[in-house]
């Protein structure tokens, strides 16, 4: 039951019934990838991304059967996410949104946000980070730079789709704390900051209840608590009870499903199961969105492909992540014979598989690129393996790639994941790379004067086994279709790396936070690790990485002067520092500050990420940075008061290369969030009450007045009596035979802490 | 509203009910240690063990105003585990039986035996081990011993009370399975196999509901399901509304409450509020307690503390754990100089603060001992530290101990844990020794030839800073009053030390499962690591630690011959192997058992303990021991079916000298549980629908069917697609557009599926 339908006991209201009707069957979608039109609401299109814009010709649906027409495959999020730049991101925004125009598309289905828990995740390659501060303030620039086309967004998958594992029926049982600091903070970013036309409901359920029949979050939270004026859109089938998912907020399914929902709505409104006005405000919020996203539909225009290719381009290359660079091995200096080993030099990975499989309008082919740069005589290639090689056939091709690298002076190995290894769909069980590419990199390594390798991954691997024996690494992520001149940039220096990880790599699966509760059993998965994701767990508990998230080199360097930080108010602060390029080349830094929280009375990660700012610099060159550490970057989620919270106390702003590398670090005094002292109550413990500054001692001293001498000499004797019962509540303690305070005493005794509360000043 | 009070509404009751009320009034106590008697029922004494009696004299409280009668201390639970030995255990139970009888007590309240989640928590030195099987074949003969004299029992802390902190008001979040798998088994092994006359409520809530208000816990689970037919008791003090209580199943409150809890029973008697039978029932089961334990009320008589002592030794002597002896520097040999260095050595530790703390009837000094068993010229002593020195002190204190420890052959250094520093009351919070400690390992191991650490600590303390420096360990836990003959005895050689971890001793705090998860925050406790609690994560997350649970050396060796495992029926099995005491001395071994579960629908730790057997042999004796590994040592529990089950599949049975340490594994095929396969339905997943033997080609046809050559194409070249939707339920895949499977259709295959399923044999 969610509300009286007056309406339906009127019988003159039945032309407007017919009228209604019609209205509510805009709420089931055409077909898959639009709207039913009529009332005077046009029908919309939307069609998935992030990355680009998959519009499907001939017969739609979302299994990849038919072909989409071409669009530009910038970097998925898992790179575009490790350039820590927004304005980039909202550079793409604008292409994508040019393009959704250009291909009739009025809604584009991104951006993708769902936090990174466990590197296994299946569409970790699409979302972002494991960080929400980064993952919020790229996905603002993300919806305000396709929304600046005129196109609509929709922001996924709202919320904790964190794996793919019975994603249609799992329920992520996961604390309130968990939700608001680590899995909603980059929606309620974006709703706030950048009013996104639609926001998508994930298909997994939050504590029982699925998220698109879920009230508290898709009502509640979103539009009330944080203002969100648009549309909520299902995931592609993801309603499981029509009417449970209007009457929580979900005003459009997608896809339709002919008239059966349609007819679920009406009737429940016949049956005064639902109210006739939720319905009205669904199809109003369809009405507006249209209107939202007319523009763009007016202006069909075609887009400029050689430019988004070369926008592409930059964004690949600014998404690259040089891990490791042993004795300057990289930049591939001119002049110099290299070997490119690999067949994903040819064949190359960028993006990964399910609904976000976006037709390139090219693609970049890294070894030719690679002799475009540096001259074909300069660059040998081998295969070094093929997919589904026999053991001959890998043996042989091991061999000749053992014969290229010994004869050059560097072997460049491309080495990843396949399409089929990292998909929407299912989660992966391993992060090893194919065994035939390990074996390739031992086999050069062993013999190559340099080796360097080049991962293409949209998902993280590990790189233990290997590590140590190889001179560098360039983490490639998943680089959209410019993947080969974007990575020919970075190896040939054209382009001075500048990425850092948004995720952190680990040493083994087994280190994960979620390793032992990932993806859950029967439908159910316990966010044991709580708010302890990503390098918030890393950290807190002391586990080695191999690579922390923040990590990133340089072929210059850059040096950090004058870091200053100021409390702004009670709770917010602002820091100022110095960056200079101190090396020979341009280069862009990545100035991450973290936030060490004050003592709490809930556990906090050792540090947080609190602000960052990405600033490009000429040899030489300095510039000064001023960041804002807002409010939340010290609060934390006070669950039982249902309240963000700043403790009072000192902080630490820390500077740091990375999540591990904390360069610089400042103290920060905060007033922060003060309250009035709760009077006591026979349920405060008896550790509160002794601890009372003004009833404390009072009730000591009545105490000690009724002990004999002899219990008095015992009790100071066993200095532990007080402490084993400080946690019982008084209203029990009270009580104990020998302890007895009549109630006449703790009646006034609480009357004295309700002066004292009252006496404090408000907070 | 918990019954239909009937009566209530008679007026011929009200004779009956003077006498009801009467009743009613014997379910709280008379005061701190005994029940109001009457109606008649005799009042009856409880007074608190488990590891002695704790008779108070004077006015009794539970703060340790008052000390109590002399009993005799035995190993507290951390000690005694480490014996691995049930039958030892019974002995020292029906001995507490007999001091119980001895000092008029009707009840001991013990055996303690909740599961060690953190080694932090403070009362893990009266609990028995983090491992079910373990604490519940202890506890067994625990209550089997005490309960022979006649003297009750109860079981306690019904459950999951696996901290101090907040333990009033916390509650325990713990999902069923990690509850029936974890926390429960050896309360229930109890309950079934010995029958204990009580069981003790926790104060904790499990799940939102205290334990002592907890209808499931106290009378589905503990009556109904585990056949339980004698008096739940509350925690003292843990009852916050005795009618809610009352409901649950508790059955008596304690310590009395004057006539609160009574006039609260009878209101919600007379409101209708409260079945009245509940209360009769509860009556009825304190009448039969005092029954029960009538014969050791009327049977007062003294005990032979000369024999219990010599008990007390042997049981301490045989719960010390040998981590570590480099060389054989142990035993000490006759004829060798040896410093003993340590306050320790002439203050023992032997048991921790709190309810538990025992009057010891006398208390066996170290340095005495080692003095009477070497010679007093033989053995020199020197404090090394003192509590609370001056840095001044403490100085002279290190370098008088470097001088006496150059000048001996073995230096013996005593160090633990103060009785403040491991209380009921309040957890720990941390695994450090104290500084003075490590500082004076680290000044002996420096100059002394020859370095013994003898460790006196209830709880877990962390070994590494110092380790590797030392050349043998000893594990002294809390050993109760003998604890300086019976450490003599080990260290001599007197007695072969045979006692073998019942808990992990990690490399670091960080390293703990429940790291990040304990002691919780704002009342509640997320068990984030759910079953994987002490070697079960350790063992499955692949965590390093410094001394595996069943860990223990011996100054002789065995060795296993003729391991064999034998399948019994469908789901239990039986193992038989042979020792050998192939060394120069008597010596006892610890045959461990541990099974490697066979491939599941849920996460199951790599392996848990089965089964195991004490055995002591002679130089060169063997001989062949049977274990049963029962039904449960290969089930799980499975959540959703509520129910045990037992996964059909390849099993691993391993011999092993700890969790770390498998020296023979055998395979065992099990069938295990079988059962009808579910019919298909809507709600199934599209994975169900196509993986099902009959169902899944025939689907594929129709669909391959409908579909152009194009999309026939497109599929075989995204092998991904149908990975893609295999989550889905098949309701809503069959309602996407291009897929639309008819409605006519569906049923036919499910009525196929219903088919199928009836044509299989029943499980």
């Amino acid at each position: 039951m969610t509300g009286i339908h007056d309406e339906n006991l009127d019988p003159s209201a039945e032309a407007d019934d017919a009228t209604f009707d019609a209205r509510a069957a805009l709420l089931s979608g055409h077909d898959f990838w639009s709207t039913r039109g009529g009332s005077g609401i046009r029908s919309i299109v939307m069609v998935d991304g992030p990355h680009g814009v998959r519009r499907q010709g001939g017969t739609a649906d979302n299994l990849g059967f038919n072909q989409s027409l071409p669009s530009t495959c910038f970097p998925p999020g898992a790179g575009i996410a490790s350039s820590w730049d927004p304005a980039l991101v909202r550079e793409v925004g604008e292409a994508l949104g040019r393009e959704a125009r250009a291909l009739d598309v009025d809604v584009l289905l991104g951006p993708a946000i769902n936090i990174k828990r466990s590197p296994l995740g299946g569409r970790t390659f699409e979302y972002f980070s494991e960080d929400p501060r980064l993952t919020g303030a790229l996905a603002v620039e993300y919806v305000r730079g396709v929304q600046s086309t005129g196109v609509g967004t929709s922001v996924k998958h709202f919320a904790v789709n964190s794996q793919e594992t019975e994603r249609m029926r799992v329920s992520a049982e996961v604390d309130d704390r968990t939700l608001r600091e680590i899995y909603l903070p980059a929606f309620e970013r974006v709703v706030k900051e950048a009013a996104p036309t639609s926001v998508m409901s994930a298909y997994n359920a939050i504590n029982g209840v699925f998220s698109s029949e879920n009230r508290w979050l898709l009502t509640e939270l979103l539009r009330e608590e944080w203002g969100f004026d648009g549309l909520v859109v299902s995931d592609w089938g993801a309603i499981k009870d029509r009417v449970e998912a209007l009457a929580a907020g979900l005003d459009l399914e997608m896809p339709g499903t002919g008239d059966e929902g349609t007819e679920a709505i009406l009737q429940a409104v016949r049956d005064g199961r639902l109210d006739r006005s939720l319905v009205e405000a669904s199809v109003e919020r369809l009405r507006r969105l249209a209107e939202r996203t007319a523009t763009a539909a007016d202006a069909a225009e075609g887009f400029d492909a050689e430019a988004h290719h070369a926008l592409a381009r930059r964004a690949a290359a600014a998404s690259v992540v040089l891990l490791r660079n042993e004795a300057q091995t990289l930049p591939l200096r001119a002049g110099r014979k290299v070997a490119v080993i690999g067949e994903l030099a040819v064949s190359p990975q960028y993006q990964g598989g399910g609904s976000s499989h976006v037709n390139p309008t090219r693609v970049d082919v890294p070894l030719d690129e690679l002799r475009g740069a540096l001259g074909d005589d300069y660059v040998a290639y081998t295969a070094g393996y093929e997919k589904d090689a026999t053991d001959e056939t890998a043996l042989t091709l091991l061999a000749e790639a053992r014969a290229v690298a010994a004869s050059v002076d560097v072997a460049v190995v491309f080495v990843g994941l396949y399409e089929e290894d990292q998909s929407e769909g299912f989660d992966r069980e391993h992060l090893d790379l194919p065994a035939a590419h390990v074996a390739l990199i031992d086999a050069v390594a062993e013999v190559a004067p340099r080796t360097v390798v080049v991962l293409s991954n949209g998902g993280v691997v590990t790189l233990e086994s290997w590590h140590d024996r190889v001179d560098a690494i360039v983490e490639g992520w998943a680089l959209g279709q410019a993947v080969g001149s974007a990575l020919a940039d970075v190896l040939t220096g054209a382009v001075n790396p500048s990425g850092h990880l948004a995720e952190t790599i680990p040493v083994a699966l087994t280190d994960t936070p979620t390793y032992l509760n990932f993806p859950g059993e029967q439908e159910v998965v316990r966010h044991g690790e709580g708010v302890f994701v990503g390098y918030r767990y890393y950290t807190s508990a002391d586990r080695a990485v191999r690579y922390p998230f923040g990590h990133g080199l340089s072929y210059t360097t850059f040096s950090i002067e004058g870091f200053e930080v100021e409390a702004i108010g009670s709770d917010a602060a602002t820091a100022r520092v110095t960056v200079r390029n101190t090396g020979e080349v341009a280069g862009s830094e990545v100035v991450q500050l973290y936030v060490a929280p004050a003592p709490s009375s809930v556990r906090r990660p050792v540090r947080e990420l609190g602000a960052f700012a990405k600033i490009s610099l000429e040899p030489g060159q300095a510039t000064t940075v001023s960041l804002e550490l807002e409010r939340r970057a010290f609060a934390h989620w006070d669950a039982r008061g249902a309240r963000w919270w700043v403790d009072p106390g000192m902080y630490r702003v820390e500077l740091g290369r990375s999540a591990n590398d904390i360069v610089e670090v400042r103290e920060l005094a905060l007033e922060g969030d003060v309250e009035r002292p709760n009077p006591l109550s026979l349920d405060s413990t008896v550790k509160e009450w002794f601890g009372h500054a003004v009833v404390g001692p009072a009730l000591m001293q009545s105490m000690m007045a009724n002990a004999t001498p002899e219990q008095q000499d015992a009790a100071a004797a066993n200095s532990n009596a007080l402490k084993m019962v400080e946690s019982m509540p008084m209203g029990q303690f009270a009580r104990f035979p020998g302890v007895e305070i009549p109630e006449e005493a703790l009646e006034q005794l609480i009357a004295l802490s309700v002066a004292a509360a009252e006496a404090e000043p408000a907070a």
